[in-house]
């Protein structure tokens, strides 16, 4: 029986000792205050409600799923139970300003407690999930009276937040939508549609739910340069403090592959009373402000379902007797091996770990980016955070995701058909994680805005940013000749890129088409240079360490035994997608469609 | 809505214009009567049962899944109608021995009827599916009462049959098993043990279940070769033809990710009354029969993954409209182009369809040595029929089911979020293929079987003949400008393979955990080199269809697309294969099991 355990010791390690989180809370105004000790403490805390609260409804929720009724979604047992505590301890408010009620944590531990939250029980993480993007819009875009009306009550967690932008005919291309808001009288708007895909549309957690629409004014330009962002709350506040109900409702809930403990609604909006966020058709654009922050908690699922699986499957191999070790008995005394003591095994476990711990250097150092675009004084360095997350946003929304799916699979396959159990909580992660690759954004998606908006968009210059921070660790590793073959692995894979770079810019030039076709094997050659980077970093961190006179000499040898495992046996496939980019394009694009149909 | 067509040009075109069944029919002692004609006849009829019969019971299998009762476990609405139409129709014993009541097909015939069933519905395929395992191993190792009794009744389908050999302590490793057979004065014994994962354990679709299960007798030694092969039926039949409950039943069902309407059973046995099939103490040898044969039908796991997946997708790629080609509107007067012109969506469906088509070809060109095997009159072409089965079986279980299942998830890539809804159907492709990494040996077992057994054990005679085979087909295209492409390639993969071989038989000598080490992606890398063997195979009888005038243009053309894409985009996977097992496998083998831990 799967049961999540937070790394805290892993974290701390990523946060403390690789990515100098204390120094960086010291440098930021407002942030000085919080020292090591007090976020470990809150951290902590946060580990126990997850552990002890969350997890336990990992299963259950699952297996019981959401239920529509006329009178609104319920969710599974204990829900509702668990939501409570979580706005009652505050949680909620943790990292939002103190301006809005909040505690005023950085952002960055607000996305560690995030990470938490959705290892334990991702489903139910969704429904605070998601409110965390509506109170950025409405801060960054909202009116003063939206504000004072609907966001201290989002910040608390008294009130839920969504994001409506899906329709039955679009998701991707948006520019098809067709939800329209009549202006009334009194500036207020009347929303008539349909959306699709609504992550907690509703459900029985909170009083009220603040959706965030997509929808045409009247008069609107076609395409998405016609599509305006509406505030349309569930239930209307009234002057006298009572709450009014709106004329929208959820007219069914998806039954789905996973996290079936999260309602995924139908939203009925007819005439429903909502109000302008920001300017007239320029919604799409004030979503953006969203929809990064939605990619960054997405790649989180992708780290959430390395994690668990990992800590699943690692734990079934030193239980499971089965088998001998092919290098003699390891466990004579008793009638087989430990399954851990197989290569087979081992190559599945550490393939696991490099993505858990790796994606967790990567995804922490992400959210310094954020924590520095928040709060630096320094021009200069919140640019550079900026252009830092444009570039690897879409390869850790994408990349994490993906490698979060196959150490999803890999741990099923630890447990042999045990791990086809559904009480054995494996192939739930697979289940759940599932979802990661398609919504906010296909893998596709993200990689045709990294290839097409951040690289060629600008003419290479943000990945020539990323690669001077790589060279500049390479160049700190002269002389260590322990870290000699990684930083050549380094700087090898990096060369493969920037060659590739330009051979699909020429080639690009003269067919449009040739960049979606080396898209996606492009955002995964960066994704495994971006682990391999942190791989390398995580070895010499631990190197030091143990130099030092460390005694926890397990735990930093592992350390290195990983990177190594990482640089040999999983860095090597950039190489056959590097020879599949330069293949070119025409294998597919050649291709005339009726040929398909034959 | 997912809805199966059975792909009868396909199979044509590798059965006769690629593999030549009909002259090897022509050949074989028997068959001489089964033209073309008569087998495209019985497979159109075929067809239509699977398309009309199984197709519509795939979703509602799936959501309705099986129940466990004190009287037996009830199988979902319309299961037992549509077993009692595929008996009645003659199909369950297509393929069997006129001798035993069969209509006498050539196994193979009954190999293309299993991959559509499958396909239309596989949990639903896996009742009769497992039968002709216990046919199979009944026929040769069974006494003459045996057969007299069971063999006619389970040929016509009348009854089912199982296999029993996972206990919930042993899986893989079989030498721990515990179930206890002990002999009576009459010649019979009582079995007392409990099975798990028992595939058809019980149902409500026949009169009776014949259970094939593995037990010890008291006086075994310990270990796999202390262990016998019993008969056990779920009723006995009497001599005046009545049937008596036997004392064994199905204690549990268990609740999976997938294959919901197939039946997944703990069973108990109580004393049950069973009889001994061949010698004491050789039950794993004499159950290899039927384990090989059932391997070859969890590769045709993979080819219906592949398949469903790629029609489902493709057939949504044309209908669904979103987004604008990057090289103009190809629908300019509909809202949105439709998905096939994105390079990014037809880069998932040519991996797709290179996996289904290429996997059919492979594993038809298996079931063609299944036929030499049953029935040349040549032993030369016996031999190396044999020969090929033993190396290439491995392969066909473990390669076709790993890329059925990415076949299966590129598919729900294709169809975004909608992948994700169950009513889609493509979900459920991904969570019922998922067990076939698993079950009838991991795909890491395959591969251990196929480097320690198949190549290594045999000092790469065995690759050697598979190898001089490849090169015939390449020598043969000599002076053919359009196939050098394709020839180039083929040599240098196999080259790179052989390289390997010799590396890890080297390092193997060794340290014998090397082997286990490089074995998965040893095989993989086998797995690509046989699809591009078939490929380049395929590409050369389409473009001589061509250059002889065939109006099948597109059908043809498509293949040599397809070809061409699966050498430049899918078979440079190999590399990065190859450059990890060079690597070898001191990364895994070298960590202290306690790290692992830290």
């Amino acid at each position: 029986m799967l049961s999540y355990k937070a790394p805290l010791r892993d974290m701390r390690f990523v946060r403390e000792e690789l990515l100098d989180f204390p120094g960086l809370y010291a440098s930021l105004p407002g942030y000085e205050e919080f020292t090591p000790e007090l976020i470990n403490q809150v951290l902590g805390e946060a580990a126990r409600f997850c552990e002890d609260v969350l997890a336990p409804l990992y299963r259950s929720g699952d297996e019981e799923g959401c239920t529509w009724t006329p009178e609104g979604v319920k969710t599974p047992a204990g829900f509702a139970e668990a939501y409570r505590k979580y706005v009652d301890g505050g949680w909620a408010a943790l990292s939002s300003s103190q301006d809005d009620g909040g505690q005023g944590l950085p952002a960055s531990v607000g996305l560690f407690l995030e990470d938490m939250m959705g290892t334990a029980n991702w489903a139910w993480a969704m429904y605070p999930g998601l409110s965390h993007g509506a109170v950025r819009t409405l801060k960054t875009h909202g009116s003063a009276e939206e504000k004072a009306t609907y966001l201290g009550k989002l910040v608390s967690g008294e009130w839920t937040g969504t994001m409506c932008l899906t329709e039955s005919h679009c998701g991707s291309d948006l520019g098809q939508l067709r939800t329209r808001a009549e202006p009334r009288a009194d500036g207020s708007y009347a929303i008539t549609g349909t959306k699709i895909f609504i992550s907690s549309g509703d459900h029985d957690l909170a009083e009220n739910i603040i959706h965030i629409v997509l929808a045409r004014l009247p008069d609107a330009p076609p395409g998405t340069k016609g599509i305006s962002l509406f505030l349309v709350p569930k239930k209307l506040p009234q002057p006298d403090g009572t709450l009014l109900a709106n004329t929208l409702a959820c007219g069914a809930i998806e039954h789905k592959m996973g996290i079936n403990g999260s309602a995924t609604c139908v939203m009925n909006f007819d005439g429903a009373t909502g109000f302008i966020i920001g300017e007239p058709n320029r919604g799409l654009h004030h979503m953006f402000t969203f929809m990064n922050a939605a990619r960054l908690g997405t790649a989180m699922q992708g780290l959430a379902a390395c994690e668990l699986s990992w800590q699943g499957a690692r734990d079934y191999a030193f239980e499971r007797l089965q088998g001998r070790s092919l290098a003699g008995a390891k466990n004579p005394s008793g009638p087989a091996d430990p399954l851990i003591v197989h290569p087979n095994i081992r190559k599945l476990l550490l393939t696991q770990r490099a993505f858990a711990e790796g994606s967790r250097a990567f995804l922490y150092w992400l959210c310094r980016q954020v924590d520095t675009m928040d709060r630096s004084p320094d021009a200069a360095a919140r640019k550079q955070a900026e252009d830092l997350m444009a570039l690897l946003t879409p390869v850790g929304k994408a990349f994490v995701t993906e490698v979060g799916y196959e150490a999803a699979n890999l741990g099923m396959q630890v447990l042999g058909g045990h791990g086809y159990v559904r009480a054995n909580g494996m192939e739930q992660i697979v289940r759940d994680t599932r979802i990661a690759l398609l919504y906010e954004g296909t893998s596709a998606i993200q990689a045709l805005d990294l290839l097409g908006r951040k690289v060629m968009g600008t003419g290479g210059a943000l990945l020539k940013s990323y690669q001077e921070h790589i060279e500049a660790f390479c160049v700190a590793q002269d002389g260590r000749e322990d870290m000699a073959a990684f930083v050549q692995a380094l700087r090898a894979t990096g060369a493969r890129l920037e060659g590739l770079t330009w051979k699909i810019a020429e080639s690009a030039m003269k067919n449009a088409e040739e960049a979606d076709a080396a898209a996606f094997e492009y955002l995964m050659i960066l994704g495994y240079l971006v682990l391999a980077h942190m791989w390398a970093w995580m070895a010499r961190v631990a190197a030091d360490a143990l130099a030092a006179g460390s005694t926890e000499t397990e735990f930093y040898a592992a350390k290195i035994e990983t990177a190594r495992f990482y640089f040999q046996r999983v860095l090597p496939r950039t190489e056959s997608l590097a020879i599949c980019v330069e293949a070119g394009g025409a294998s597919i694009t050649a291709i005339p469609q009726n040929h398909f149909a034959a």
